[in-house]
């Protein structure tokens, strides 16, 4: 089993229990979620942007236009942390001070660099689209060179990272357990509606493989 | 219409009709979202931790665990970024390069400060309760000092914010509109499960009104 290296940068300080290191636990949390929210810094101050992200092997893509704030950041090769979260649940315990929430969470880091050769650009775009919703790419009509040109990728290589995982009912201490307050777990979950064709849409075009096999069409969580 | 000014830090530099600076758009996006992503900077380093978050007038309550790194970088007054991100579909246009999300994001910065009086705490950890789920303050057992005694409360002032917002269908270049290409959304919400009692629950506790109410029980967006 692949792990990430334990450091002070990586380790999971609160509740270590929920900790996880290897990626067979890490990726798939990368796979299922939609989006990431980018942390960087200019100027001594943080910010933490949401984007869809996409992992190619060991590494995050991330993409947008070029003239973005944060892909130029990346670019320059600074350090970055990408957090990656998905909820499952409200906790309710007897006691207010053991509510929570069960989850799964991956927080990692990197330095990234633009990706510019075209086909390995090409590649990547790929590999979004695909993360996004599988099957899109044969679908859609594929990107131009100017449209290429006007899109940076860049890739953060994922130099350490950990997950955090809560699951389960309530903990709650052993004396309140003969408290008459109820508690459980609340499920949440991503669902997925009907689609909307778009009103421009053409006579007689339906919704294709992709959309129509959506992960989650209202019954499960969107799995990449 | 309360604004906040528009600054280099704030301002919505990519899709600049997509921003938004006034309250009235900012503070229901905050309450909607169950948890936040909190981005500080140690050594240089940025890091980006996801939590639970409530909104308490111009100011966002975190709380955790005395010992937590984020708590304690918080406490001493340093700069952080806090992001919020609401998912509403996937935008599938008809080429590649203009398929997108629909969603509703804030990002605040401010410093915070820890709330230290134990009313004021109180009356924190209540609004932090009752974000989560409305009415669950009444219905648990509340903070004992012990409880309050170990648990760090902090609060950050937003000092600036602004709101991103994409709603509708995709929009592809003009020619596109030709191509025998399914385009439309595929709408996103966070769905709520049917209650699950804690395998320990004694007998004869109904699920309460709070559970009963949630917002979202399968039928729409988790409404703060």
């Amino acid at each position: 089993m692949e792990q990430f290296p334990q450091t002070e940068r990586n380790q999971v300080k609160r509740k270590p229990d929920r900790g996880r290191y290897d990626k067979a636990t890490i990726y798939p949390i990368i796979d299922e979620a939609l989006i990431c929210h980018v942390g960087f810094v200019l100027d001594s101050q943080p910010y933490v942007i949401p984007t869809i992200h996409a992992r190619q092997g060991d590494r995050i893509l991330l993409h947008g236009a070029k003239g973005s704030r944060m892909l130029k950041f990346i670019q320059t090769g600074g350090p970055v942390c990408i957090t990656i979260t998905v909820l499952d649940g409200l906790v309710l315990a007897r006691s207010v001070f053991h509510h929570s929430l069960n989850y799964r969470s991956v927080v990692l880091f990197g330095r990234g660099e633009l990706i510019e050769g075209q086909e390995e650009k090409l590649a990547a775009m790929e590999v979004v689209t695909e993360h996004l919703i599988r099957g899109r790419w044969q679908e859609a009509r594929r990107p131009t060179l100017q449209e290429l040109d006007a899109t940076a990728v860049v890739a953060v290589p994922i130099e350490s990272a950990s997950a955090k995982i809560r699951t389960g009912p309530p903990i709650d201490d052993e004396q309140d357990y003969d408290l008459p307050v109820w508690a459980g777990v609340v499920p949440i979950r991503q669902a997925v509606g009907e689609p909307a064709s778009d009103p421009r849409l053409k006579e007689g075009i339906p919704a294709p493989p992709s959309v129509i096999a959506y992960p989650g069409r209202g019954e499960s969580n969107h799995v990449a």
